[in-house]
C-alpha cells in the first residue's frame, strides 16, 4: 500500500525528520577527531537517560548483542545464575547462559505477568553459599508488555553479592529506569527503541563491582569484549568500525530527549499507554497485561474469540497501512502488540484506534465506531496516570 | 574545517547521493512483507558480487563480528588451524582462533608482502593425517595493501579436505573474487567497503561443505549462530533485529554496481590504484608494497625520512580537509594508507594528490608541484593496468 504507515510497534520506532536529515550526510572516519566528539557526546547523552556514571558502551549490533555481552563478560562456564523470565526474552537469556555454560536456576512467571520480587528474596535466602553470580531480568519485558518491577528486584538482591544485569532493550527511556540509585550492575538497551534511531547499536552499561567479575571472568569472547570496548573508548574509538550513521541520529536525538526533559519523555509514554488501554478496552477487546504492571512501551492485546491475530495485522497493514506487531512464542496465536514506543504521535493512536475499530467490525466483532478514539481523546486530555 | 573533506579511506568509503537519498526515509517493520522482499533481493546483489550460489547471511555488525562467526561457526575448540598473516587482520584471526580455542599453526610473512601459495602447499602436505581443518587468510590486507592470489592459494589447498576461509572485507568488489569457482568455502566482507553503504553490516557466504563442518562444531554461539541465520533467512528475516537503514542503502547501491557491471567495478579499482602509486611516485614517496600484490583497495605510503606519517595525516586534514588512515601495529610509524575503494572519484585522487605534494613541500620534501597530478593523469588516461 502508498503512502505513509502508522508505525506502531515497540521497535524499531519511527525516526523523527531531524534524525533523518542528521544521517542524510557525508560519512566520517571513525578514527578521527570527529568521531571522537561524536562518541563522547552521544555516550554523554546516553547515561542520561541511563541515569548513571558507571561505563556506558556502545556495541554495533542488535540489542541480543549486548545481552550476549552481559553474559559473556561477566559470568564463567559454570557459573550459577538466576533467570527471572517473564516472556520470550526471559527464555533468550537462558539460551545464551546455556551457550556459555551458565548454570542458571530460573523464576519463571506465567507470560502477561511480572516477576515477584518476593520470590526474588527468597530464592537468594535460600543460596546461602552465594553460589548464585547473576540475576538476570527484563526491564520490559517486550513479548508481552510486562513492565518488571526493577527497583524492588534490586531491593530483592541488595544482601546478597550476585550482579544485578537488566535487559532494559524496549524499557529505557520509557519507563524510569535509575541504573545508580537501584544499584543495577549491567544495564542493556538499544538505539532503536526510545532513542529513536535506526537499529544497529547496542548500549551497555558496566558497575565497578561488574568489572570486577569481569576481571574473574573465563569465559573469553572477541567481538563482544567490553574491556577492550572501554579500553579503545578512552581513546574516543571502538575496537571495530562502528555503525557510524546511527552514531549520527543518536546524537540529534539525544538532544531532542534533552529538550523535551527525561521526566517528560517517560510521561509522554505512560500517556500513551493509557491511550491504547483505554481505546482497546472502548472497543471491547482486552489487554494482557494488569493495569499495574503495564509497561509504557507496549500493549499486547488478546485477539477477540474466534479471530486470529495474524488476520487482524494482516488486514490493518493491507487496508490502513497501520503496522503492529505480532505475538512471539506461546502467544503468537492470541495476542498482538500495538507499540506506542519512541517517536510516536497521539494522531498515530487515534488512526491506529480507529483503523483497528474498522478491521475487527469487518471481522464480525460489535462495537460502536469511533468509541475507542473517544476513549483514547479523554486520556490525552486527562493526562497520563490520573 | 569546513566544507566537504576528500575521503580516502579503505572503508568506510563515501557515500553516493543515491544512497544517502535511499537511506533517508521512513523507518520499515523488520519482520514483515517489505523486508523481506528487501532482504532476499539484497542477498541476491551481494551473491552477484561474490560470484556464488553458496548461501549468504548479513549479520548486524562490523566485519570483525563476521570473522568471529567464521571461527566460531566452522571450528571446534581443540581443531587445528592455518592461520596465513601478511598483517594486522591475519593476527587478528589468531586473536579470535585463540578466543574460541582454535589451536593454530601460522605462515606468516613480512608486512608488505604477499602470501606465497607454494609455502601454504607445503604445510598442507605435511598435514599428512588431515589435522589441519581450516585455512584462515586475508583477500586484500587493509592494513598493508597487499592482495594475496586467492585463487592460488585455493590451488594449494585443493588436496586438503580443509575448509578455506577468506577474509575479503576490503578485498570484495574492488579485486575479483570467484567464491564458487575458486571452491572458497567461506568468504566475509562488510557493507563500509565496495559496496559504498555505512558500516553495520557483515556478509559472509557459507559453502556446503562448511555447513558439515558446522555440524560437527563444537564451539558455541548464540549472536553469531549462522544456522538460526540461515533458518531465519528462509523465512525473509533475521533472527535480531537488523541494520534495517543499512540494508535500504545497500539495496541502491547495489543497483549502481549492477548498472556499471562487476568487471567494470573493479577495474575501476585497479584504475584507481594505478592512478595513486604513480602519483605517489611522481613526488618521490614510495607504495610500501610491490606492483604485483598492490591491492586496489588501498595504497601504504611510506613516510618520506624524518617524517611522521601521523603528521602529514594531521596536516592533510587541518590544512586540506583530505581524510587517509593511519598504519597498524608495527607500521603505525613508518606508512599512511591512501584508500581508493567504493565511491571514489578521480578528482578525489587528484585533489588528494596536490594536497599531499603540498603538505610534504612544507615538511622539506623537494618536489616539483603538480608533478604527481600530472602522473595519474596520465594512467588515468589510459586506463588500467596497460
Amino acid at each position: 500500500m502508498e503512502g505513509n504507515q502508522v508505525f506502531l510497534l515497540p521497535g524499531p520506532t519511527p525516526l523523527p525528520q531531524r534524525v533523518i536529515r542528521a544521517m542524510a550526510v557525508p560519512i566520517i572516519q571513525h578514527r578521527g577527531p570527529e568521531f571522537k566528539e561524536l562518541l563522547w557526546e552521544v555516550t554523554d547523552g546516553i547515561k542520561e537517560i541511563y541515569q548513571t556514571n558507571n561505563d556506558l558502551l556502545i556495541l554495533t549490533a542488535s540489542g541480543t548483542g549486548g545481552m550476549e555481552a552481559a553474559v559473556a563478560n561477566f559470568l564463567s562456564n559454570g557459573d550459577k545464575a538466576l533467570v527471572i523470565s517473564v516472556g520470550a526474552f526471559g527464555e533468550r537469556f537462558k539460551k545464551i547462559c546455556s551457550t556459555f555454560g551458565v548454570v542458571y536456576d530460573s523464576l519463571d512467571f506465567e507470560w502477561g505477568r511480572a516477576a515477584d520480587p518476593e520470590l526474588v528474596s527468597e530464592k537468594l535466602r535460600e543460596d546461602k553459599n552465594h553460589k548464585i553470580k547473576a540475576v538476570l531480568c527484563q526491564h520490559s519485558e517486550t513479548s508481552t508488555g510486562v513492565l518488571n518491577d526493577i527497583e524492588k528486584i534490586s531491593r530483592a538482591c541488595q544482601d546478597h553479592p550476585a550482579l544485578l544485569i537488566v535487559d532494559a532493550i524496549s524499557g529505557l527511556g520509557a519507563a524510569d529506569l535509575k541504573t545508580d540509585a537501584w544499584n543495577l550492575d549491567v544495564v542493556i538497551s538499544g538505539s532503536q527503541k526510545s532513542f529513536m534511531v535506526p537499529p544497529g547499536l547496542a548500549t551497555i552499561s558496566v558497575s565497578g563491582r561488574a568489572w570486577e567479575a569481569a576481571q574473574k571472568c573465563n569465559n573469553k569472547c572477541y567481538y563482544f569484549n567490553l574491556k577492550q570496548a572501554k579500553n579503545f573508548f578512552e581513546q574516543g574509538q571502538t575496537p571495530f568500525t562502528p555503525a557510524v550513521s546511527v552514531f549520527l541520529g543518536l546524537r540529534e536525538s539525544l538532544k531532542m530527549m534533552r529538550e523535551e526533559g527525561l521526566p517528560a519523555v517517560i510521561n509522554r509514554h505512560y500517556r500513551y499507554r493509557d491511550m491504547v488501554r483505554a481505546g482497546i478496552r472502548a472497543m471491547g477487546l482486552e489487554p494482557l497485561v494488569d493495569e499495574s504492571v503495564a509497561s509504557p512501551a507496549l500493549t499486547s492485546v488478546k485477539a477477540p474469540p474466534g479471530v486470529k491475530p495474524q488476520v487482524i495485522r494482516q488486514k490493518l497493514l493491507a487496508e490502513h497501512n497501520v503496522v503492529v506487531a505480532g505475538g512471539q512464542g506461546k502467544l503468537a496465536d492470541s495476542i498482538f502488540r500495538i507499540g506506542h514506543l519512541g517517536f510516536i504521535q497521539p494522531g498515530d493512536i487515534f488512526s491506529g484506534l480507529a483503523s483497528l475499530e474498522l478491521v475487527i467490525r469487518d471481522l464480525g466483532v460489535e462495537l460502536e465506531m469511533g468509541s475507542s478514539v473517544k476513549a483514547a481523546q479523554e486520556v490525552y486530555c486527562k493526562g497520563a496516570g490520573d
